[in-house]
């Protein structure tokens, strides 16, 4: 019989830690839990980030594989940013850790 | 109609990160999460803390409320550990990270 992982290592956490213990990654993946969005949409929905910071921050989550950038075969084109289904499954963490917040503090 | 909180300030997931962002409380908190232990139990189970960084850890931990400090009536009388009802709300948040970690990492 296979048994569950358990909480043996820090190693096992470290990695989600890494992508979520930063200041603004978790408001970027929470914006884009609803739709894609430009870079610009971006900053309005993470007020307050300066456009070096969120350009550093999408190409980190992009290379850790959390969001892709899709093309828009508008006239002009343009870029978006969307989720990738493992960037959605850190949403439901979030969640947590943001009513655990409300409702501690 | 009271709308539900929304992820829009970093504000609120700063609580959480400040305590689960360690690299050994999360290691602790899950320890604790099946019985109250005593401190050499909690240095057993969570291999490799020096002495001096789990007192902190733990007095660190029973000032912001995640655990009390159980004193046990025997001969000679003896001190537990033991998760608050704060403490144990952060257990699915943790099992999500590890899980997470687990599937991508």
């Amino acid at each position: 019989m296979k048994t569950s992982p358990t909480l043996t290592s820090c190693n096992t956490l470290a990695p989600t830690l890494a992508i979520i213990g930063d200041k603004w990654t978790p408001l970027l993946i929470h914006a884009l839990s609803q739709e894609p969005l430009r870079f610009c949409q971006l900053q309005d929905a993470v007020g307050g980030i300066n456009p070096r910071t969120l350009s550093a921050r999408l190409s980190n989550l992009e290379h850790e594989g959390i969001i892709i950038k899709v093309t828009r075969a508008t006239m002009p084109p343009h870029t978006e940013y969307a989720l990738t289904p493992k960037g959605t499954d850190l949403l439901p963490i979030l969640r947590g850790m943001f009513d655990w917040g409300h409702k501690y503090h």
